[in-house]
């Protein structure tokens, strides 16, 4: 089952030179869900062949525009290519005044509908489940209401052992139930046991999106053990102050908050525009926790 | 005196790869003038080295979002940029309840003014004038409210005839009212007519922007005789039904009023995302209109 997200923005508030404001796409078993969406959001989607078509999921994390200004322009061209399915937007309440607004004043009427699932920030909810996948909102902690993303993979069934199932000679129609744990009785009444004809499947995955936010412990146990945990890092730490008095976290932050949480891989991202070049923020982040990547744009990154 | 447009967007309502949205940026005496702002504007500008810091005034057409939907983030990103002079603003009534919101959800307080002059679409009225540049609406015709704009440079001030000037040996304290057309007399009684020691300054010149609109003749004779004539050809002629039911042109039609309102230069643009190459469109333009050009991303046109 694919897991993985590829990174459209990683610029913060003011977007520089080839960096975008956030924005992130997940390809979770090939159904695809759009994480923040920032100014641009739908060319850096052109560019890197993420079809808006595919996207039946966006989470916005809070309303400053770096997050999410792109959206208007993205469910325009949605609806002037024709879509008509239903997309699902998690989002702060406000949001749908701004959406509204802005459709009511271009005239337009879109063909397909929005089904919002509003957020409320300080708390941990469950925004949605699927056949492959549970979300829950992250506490962040930033300068207006805001709240992460953590993405569960549901645990899967067990695997049939192909050959022994073949060799028993085990009918078809018993598969489901032996794939959820049941053991298999033959007509001849010998019990084979679910444990000799079936494996575990893959361990569930998991990945947390954390922007924006100051370094506040409220939210990691949460997140702790991720498999995949993107942070932003907005400063380096020389910068500590900024950061804390613009609500955001520093490289090393991000890393301690990644050793601490004991994620398996850290992606930074989130990067001040005053930062031309990336590596002093990665190497700051690796001087704590190695297994640190930047978040570029056009990078895709497996969950695993 | 410099009076040039550089395209930074040419794209209609959906962009497409290396196309953006509705913007231009005029450049008028070394002031500059922003014309629409559509998303991704400020990234465009980044590209093509167009100062924010450097633009006081910002023409919003209407409130498609391909027309604006990029200034909020351009308007923070001044902001954080550290913009404390005022900004003015030409556009609907409505963008500013637009803006407000999303000011408000964003917890933004901008460090500078935004002098509002709201447009009425359907009049023609006066809405700016400097000393370099007057500018008034234009009443397109298009599905919702919408206004070009007009920009005329302000008559300039006669020539001084350098030798003669000194030859005779006038004073500098006359040269503002000999430019302004004031015979001199000399100490002596001779007098020297304005016409012998002064030359015309050159014809002031004009740029109109006209997009979105349907073909409609009422604001041709307004545009009559421009030297630049910016006009929107979102389709082929063969789509003329289409154009019509959306409100747009087609680019034999833009050929048509270029020459009707005998324009020294056309500059098509606002291209649907079904033509990935734009050959067609000029060539349908130019069969009617010869002294036509694309308005290509980067290009600078000089309106001369």
């Amino acid at each position: 089952m694919k897991f993985e997200v590829t990174i459209l923005g990683s610029s913060s508030a003011t977007p520089i030179f080839n960096r975008n404001p956030s924005s992130q796409a997940l390809n979770i078993n090939e159904h695809f869900y759009l994480v923040d969406c920032g100014e641009g959001t739908q060319q850096q989607m052109l560019r890197f062949d993420i079809k808006p078509g595919r996207i039946d999921h966006i989470f916005i994390s809070h309303l400053h525009g770096d997050h999410y200004l792109g959206l208007v322009g993205l469910l325009s061209s949605m609806h002037l290519n024709g879509r008509t399915k239903a997309l699902n937007l998690y989002c702060p309440p406000e949001l749908k005044e701004i959406i509204d607004l802005q459709l009511k004043y271009s005239e337009t009427t879109l063909q397909f509908a929005i089904d919002y699932v509003f957020t409320t920030a300080g708390i941990v909810e469950t925004i949605l489940e699927n056949q492959d996948i549970i979300v829950e909102t992250i506490p962040l902690d930033h300068r207006i209401p805001c709240t992460g993303f953590l993405f569960r993979q549901k645990k899967r069934l067990k695997k049939l052992i192909k050959e022994k199932i073949e060799k028993i000679g085990i009918p078809i129609e018993y598969y489901s139930a032996i794939k959820k744990g049941a053991d298999y009785t033959a007509a001849d009444g010998t019990v084979y046991k679910n444990d000799d004809i079936t494996i575990e499947p893959e361990a569930p995955k998991t990945y947390a999106y954390c922007s924006d936010t100051i370094y506040n412990e409220r939210y990691f146990k949460q997140i702790s053990n991720v498999d995949l945990l993107y942070h932003e890092s907005t400063f380096m730490h020389i910068m500590i102050t900024r950061a804390q008095s613009t609500f955001h976290t520093t490289a090393l932050q991000a890393g301690e908050i990644a050793l601490i949480t004991n994620a398996k891989k850290l992606l930074i991202g989130h990067f001040s525009a005053r930062y031309k070049t990336l590596n002093e923020l990665l190497d700051e982040a690796r001087s704590v926790f190695p297994e640190t990547e930047l978040a570029l744009e056009g990078k895709t990154f497996a969950i695993e």
